[in-house]
C-alpha cells in the first residue's frame, strides 16, 4: 500500500478555482529517478497554459509544477530538480537524476528554486539564445517577472550595458531600477521602440529578451540595432504546428492569452534591418545534462556572491495556489512566487 | 567641358538585353568622394534586381554595379571601393572615401574586389549576424557562387566543424569539397533537414547561411541544432514593407524571381526548436567605417596567409554584361564574375 500525500490536482480544464488540493499516492520512482520530499515549488507561467488546458504534451488529470527544492529521500541531500513532466505541486515528488542538481550550502531553498529555472531561463536566453558579449545593450520585458527580474541582474553582472528593463507600473519600474536596470521604460508607451533605441544610446539595443509578444516584441524588433536579437520565450504549443512549418494561430488560452502574443516575421524584414530573432525554450538546456549543471553551478555561484538574487513576491500553501495563479495571471506579482507544500491552511 | 567614358548603362528594366554600353561623362566626385580608374568591377546578385527593375532605391537611368577597384586618380594609389548608389559598370567611378580601402601590395585586383564586397558579406553572415565559435558547424547555400564560396572557405579558416556547402550539381559539390568542405550536399534533396542534421552530426546545424531561401531556408531552418541560427542574405525591397511590419509580397523580379523566396516564420516556431532566423545586409556594415576597414584588414590577411582565394569564374567586357548576367541568373557561374571594363569587344 502506497503511502499518501497532498498535492493538487488538475482533473479538467478551466479557471484557478480548478486547482484543488487532493490525497493521492505518493509517485513511485523510475529507473533514473528519485523521490524528493519537497519543501518549496514554485509558480510558473506555463502552469497557467497548462491549467487553461492548452498544453497537449501533459495529460489530464495531472499534478501541475515543474520544479522542486527538498531533500532527497535516497541520501537526505538538499536537491533542486525540474520536474518535464510536471508533478511538483505536492509533498513528494519523482524527479530524474538528470534534471536534479544539488544545492550549494550557502544558498537557502528559495533562492535554489528560483535560481535553477527560472534563472537558467534568463541566462538561456542571454548567453545560448542571445549570444550575449559584454558592452552590449540589453533591454527585459516583464522586467519584474520571475524571469524577467533574474535576467536584469544576469544581464548586469554579465557586463551589459545598458541594461533597460520594461515594467507595467511605478512601482515595478522603481524596483527594477532597484535590480541595477540603467533605464526601466513602460511597456504601454505607445513609441516604445524609440524609447528602446533612445535608451540605448541612438542606434537601437543589442539584445531584446521578450516573454511578453504581440505589440512589446514587435516595438522590441523595431527598436533593434544592426546585428541586434529580440529573443522570445514563452512558447506556447499549438498541435497542428510541426517543426519547420510557419506556425499557425494559437489555442486561446483563457485569462493567460492576452500576453502570449506570438509575432509573425520574414526573412525579407529581418534582412532589411540585420537583425535576427531567436526562441528559447528551457526543454534544450534540460536535454544536455553538462548544460544544466554548468549553467547551475555558474547561477549558484553568482548568487553567492551576491551578483543575483531571487526576490519572493509571496509564498504560499497548497490551497492558495489557484489565488496564486490568478495573480500571475494579472501580472500583479514581482518577483518569484513560491509554494510551501509543507503549511496548512 | 567633362571627359567621357564608356559604361554599362540601364535606362529601363527587363531582360540582360537592356544592358547597352554608351558613352556618357565621367562622373564628377562631389564631397568626401574621389576618382577611381577602374580596372575591374563585378556583377552581383542585386544588380540583376535592379536591372529587373524591382530596386526602388537605385531610379533609373543609372549605371549598375556596386563595386570597383582601380587607381585612385587623385595619388594613383590602389584601392577597392563600395558603391552604394552603383556606377561600377564604367571606365571610372566616383567613389566615397568611407566605402574605399587601399588594396595591399600582395593581394591583386580580381582578389581585392571579391574580398572586399562578397568577403565583407559573407564575414558579416558568419561572424556578425551569425555570431559563429569555433567548433560548431556551418553549412552555406549556394555554395559554390561569389559569395558562398568565400563563406566556406571563411568559415574553415574560422574553425567551424564541420563545414557543410550546398550546391547544385556534381561538378559544383566537387568545387565546394575542393574549398574545404566536409560535406557537399544537393539543395534539391527532397530529404535536404535530414541531411543537414546527419552531416552536422546528429543534434543539427548551428550556423546556416542561407542566399537562397524558399524551400532552402525552411529546410535550413528544420535543419538547426538548439540555439542554431539561419541566417539570411540576399535582401529584396518591397517598397510598401515598412519596418518592423511582418512583409509583405515582393514584386516579381523576371528571371531571378524563384530564387529570392521570402520565408515567413513565427516566434513560436522559434521558440519550439530554441533556434533564431537573423538577416544580414552588407549596408550595416558600409555604414560603419571602422567595422567595414577592419573587416577587410583581417579578410586581406586571410587571404595573404593563403586561407581565402576568390575563384573567378570568368572576366567579360562592358559589352558581355548582359550575357553575364543571364549567366549568374541561371546559376550557372561558380565562384566570382568579373568585368573588365578596359576590354574592347
Amino acid at each position: 500500500m502506497s503511502r499518501q500525500m497532498r498535492a493538487v490536482v488538475l482533473r479538467h480544464p478551466g479557471g484557478p478555482d480548478v486547482l484543488r488540493v487532493e490525497r493521492v499516492p505518493e509517485p513511485l520512482p523510475g529507473l533514473g529517478e528519485c523521490l524528493i520530499d519537497v519543501t518549496l515549488t514554485g509558480v510558473n507561467f506555463d502552469d497557467l497554459v497548462q491549467r487553461a488546458g492548452a498544453h497537449p504534451e501533459l495529460p489530464l488529470p495531472a499534478v501541475p509544477g515543474v520544479e522542486a527544492v527538498g531533500r532527497r529521500r535516497v541520501d537526505g541531500r538538499r536537491v533542486v530538480a525540474l520536474l518535464r513532466q510536471g508533478g511538483g505541486y505536492a509533498e513528494v515528488v519523482a524527479a530524474r537524476d538528470a534534471y536534479t542538481v544539488e544545492v550549494p550550502a550557502g544558498i537557502d531553498d528559495a533562492q535554489a528554486l528560483g535560481l535553477f529555472e527560472q534563472g537558467g531561463t534568463a541566462y538561456g536566453a542571454l548567453l545560448l539564445a542571445g549570444r550575449l558579449r559584454a558592452g552590449e545593450s540589453v533591454a527585459v520585458s516583464a522586467a519584474a517577472g520571475g524571469v524577467g527580474h533574474l535576467a536584469v541582474q544576469l544581464a548586469v553582472a554579465l557586463g551589459a550595458s545598458p541594461v533597460i528593463g520594461l515594467a507595467s507600473t511605478p512601482a515595478k519600474r522603481q524596483f527594477v531600477k532597484g535590480l541595477g536596470a540603467d533605464v526601466a521604460l513602460d511597456p504601454a508607451d505607445p513609441e516604445l521602440a524609440d524609447r528602446l533605441r533612445e535608451a540605448a544610446g541612438g542606434m537601437g539595443v543589442d539584445l531584446f529578451v521578450d516573454s511578453v509578444g504581440g505589440p512589446v516584441a514587435r516595438a522590441g524588433l523595431a527598436g533593434l540595432a544592426p546585428f541586434g536579437r529580440l529573443v522570445c520565450l514563452g512558447w506556447r504549443p499549438a498541435a497542428a504546428d510541426g517543426p519547420g512549418t510557419a506556425g499557425g494561430d494559437l489555442p486561446a488560452v483563457a485569462d493567460v492569452d492576452d500576453v502570449t502574443g506570438v509575432v509573425a516575421l520574414t526573412t525579407a524584414q529581418l534582412a532589411r534591418g540585420s537583425i535576427g530573432c531567436a526562441g528559447f525554450w528551457m526543454r534544450h538546456v534540460v536535454d544536455h545534462r553538462e548544460l544544466l549543471s554548468g549553467i547551475a553551478e555558474r547561477l549558484f555561484a553568482l548568487a553567492a556572491h551576491g551578483r543575483l538574487t531571487v526576490h519572493v513576491d509571496r509564498t504560499v500553501a497548497l490551497s492558495e495556489v489557484g489565488a496564486a495563479h490568478a495573480a500571475v495571471a494579472a501580472r500583479a506579482t514581482t518577483g518569484k512566487v513560491l509554494i510551501d507544500v509543507r503549511r496548512e491552511m
